[in-house]
């Protein structure tokens, strides 16, 4: 389909990942080749800077600072948690449409992808030459129709690495640890704990999602099984675990700008199960701690599988709306174990609805995942570094005194 | 000063870090080298071990096992929380004789070093020939006579990586963000957050520590400055911190092993704060995030600089009992800006106290370190990855609408 000449505008939503940035350089140097783009524009906070024309022309922004961008964690155009309605939409229309913008993409979640469902109705009924196209973005890998979610796998691999260093600091000093992650109604990001694990005792040994529901009784049961046969127990947690009528675990009258009880930057949940455990078995050392914004925000821990994939959502993004003149979500295909392709699929089929982990990723006790999770995350991740134990033979003892308890 | 055919004994105590196996690694591959020594062993979880008797034979490990090790964070012997009193240290020196121990090196902190000056005195009184080296380690750094301890410029770097991360995402969605730090008496680490401070508004923006007070009208005061002036505030803040009277601002009724209020494992503090800024200032966005173990176990965050210093200060252990004959503690000294060498204390002056930050490095605003810290803990953490913003011109505005806000 022939494309107008005209602006490329682009913009973050919702929460920063570790490569969003990536998707932004993507698009905009590959929008940057193409003679019939006049200009490439950014709009910042999001949705919110689009309606207050706040853009700078990234035209003017050298390779190399884009290069370095690129590198850095979180919206660098800043971002919204604006979830825009029809008319919030119209009045981006507008905007659009003053600036002769032809080529719109929106880096966000599902609710990014309704923006751009909307955008790209309000263009076609108004008859004006719009493509918009959606680049996926979320740590809570939850969208649908692409296999994962850029900005999961560099999430995925802080999670792993903080367990791989929680587990050998629970083996040098035992008790109960209780980590906490973000997730409100898909696991995947907890979940990707289990990559933890190397040594057949390695923690985590407990995976609790949003996907299953948990009581206080089973949970304790569990801790005190594990503890019994190891001396010592790794937790995993999801903060959208809930009980089986639905509600919560954590308790929080606070609300986030959205209405929905707050779950991250608060340490309740860690601290309730905590003391669930110290009332409910006996054990003494128990440690919660909640991993917070460090999970999508923390420098220096990224995937370069899901780095290099961010990147390529971004370019694909500029050639499915400037080449071949479509609109749509970017989706990636997996292909053999592992390599990806990448899909334009509807923005309606991506739009609002979000997924959780399939059935066949969860142990049916509820407090593990299966082989088939570890084989569909492990690629996600990227190179992971390794850990060693000393491999020493023991010593026969003397005195054979034993130490007081 | 002539010394003992004999064995050598390794241990490690207290909080892991991410370094310590270098230390140890560094001990046992130097004293493998001296003839006079006939094994190598590795007494696991600390002091208590070693009256057990759980030892392993170090001297059969291989070397790429132990250069393996040496990478991996935490303690590769495990640990305990056991401080030995007198009698306890009478049991040890048992156990040392009956295995003909000469050598016994203990990598901690100054409760360690204590627990090394006692057995040391134990073993000139019974007139057993016993050289005892304290090898210094801790993410507080708070150890005396050393410049700093090896262990602290990971943990700083993790506390910077983190708090750069942070930054940029809290200026993606700005609002006030909390992160509480390990330090129950001395500010180090969390003064180590101002590292991640590159534009002049960059966080953190207010930096609390135990060595000043603070109240609640002081801390709510400096958070509404900040946020008057920028629109968010990140805010770092020790564990420890109290009030003018002493009192810790955490309400914790939960005690550690020792009798001390429980700080790390909870995220009391933090949610505490939060509800102060809530409650006192009216702004919406406030997040609390307790960083927790993370800072001494997160895999793959490591100051190259305290990698090399943690192996040197376990090889100098080494060549310092079993070469020259000596007991003490050893300690890093600071040649220029920067180099490193090492020198031996006395080991009664390490132990038991330790240090706090002293005046100069902390502003007296009480919310704030000075030049003199950041040039004092900037060589400790090596290099730090860089972060780069988007420097493009803005764009005129054409509709000049402003968004709801």
């Amino acid at each position: 389909m022939p494309t107008s000449q005209g602006k490329v505008l682009i913009a973050q939503g919702g929460g920063p990942t570790a490569v969003i940035n990536q998707s932004l350089v993507g698009a905009v140097l590959e929008a940057r080749r193409f003679t019939k783009v006049t200009r490439v524009y950014g709009a910042l906070h999001g949705v919110r800077g689009i309606i207050n024309e706040e853009f700078v022309d990234l035209s003017e922004a050298t390779n190399h600072n884009l290069e370095s961008v690129a590198q850095t964690p979180a919206s660098g155009l800043l971002s919204t948690r604006d979830k825009p309605d029809v008319n919030y939409c119209r009045e981006i229309f507008k905007v659009l449409k003053a600036h002769d913008i032809r080529y719109f993409f929106y880096i966000g979640g599902n609710d990014s992808a309704d923006t751009c469902r909307i955008v790209s109705e309000e263009s076609q009924t108004e008859g004006y030459d719009l493509r918009v196209i959606h680049i996926p973005k979320t740590i809570d890998n939850d969208l649908k129709v692409t296999d994962h979610c850029p900005g999961f796998g560099s999430a995925a691999k802080f999670v792993a690495q903080a367990f791989i260093g929680a587990d050998l600091d629970n083996r040098a000093l035992p008790g109960v640890y209780i980590a906490v992650l973000m997730g409100r109604h898909a696991g995947f990001l907890t979940a990707s704990s289990a990559l933890a694990r190397t040594y057949p005792d390695d923690g985590p040994h407990l995976i609790y999602v949003p996907e299953r529901p948990i009581t206080r009784e089973k949970l304790l049961a569990d801790i005190a099984s594990v503890y019994e046969r190891l001396g010592r127990c790794i937790v995993a947690v999801s903060e959208g675990v809930a009980d089986p009528n639905g509600n919560l675990l954590v308790e929080s009258d606070e609300k986030d700008a959205h209405g929905n009880v707050q779950l991250s930057g608060t340490g309740a949940l860690g601290d309730r199960l905590s003391s669930w455990v110290k009332a409910g078995t006996g054990i003494k050392r128990v440690r919660a701690d909640t991993l917070g914004y460090l999970q999508r925000s923390f420098l220096g821990c990224v995937s370069e599988v899901d780095q290099r994939e961010a990147r390529e959502v971004g370019e694909k993004a500029a050639h499915y709306a400037i080449r071949h003149g479509l609109s749509g979500s970017v989706a990636i295909r997996r292909i053999g174990n592992y390599a990806a392709d990448y899909i334009l699929a509807p923005l309606s089929a991506v739009a609002r609805e979000a997924v959780a982990m399939p059935d066949h990723f969860l142990h049916p006790n509820g407090n593990d995942v299966t082989p088939a999770f570890i084989e569909y995350v492990r690629p996600l991740v990227g190179t992971l570094p390794t850990v060693t134990r000393i491999v020493a033979p023991p010593v026969v003892k003397i005195l054979n005194k034993e130490a007081q308890k």
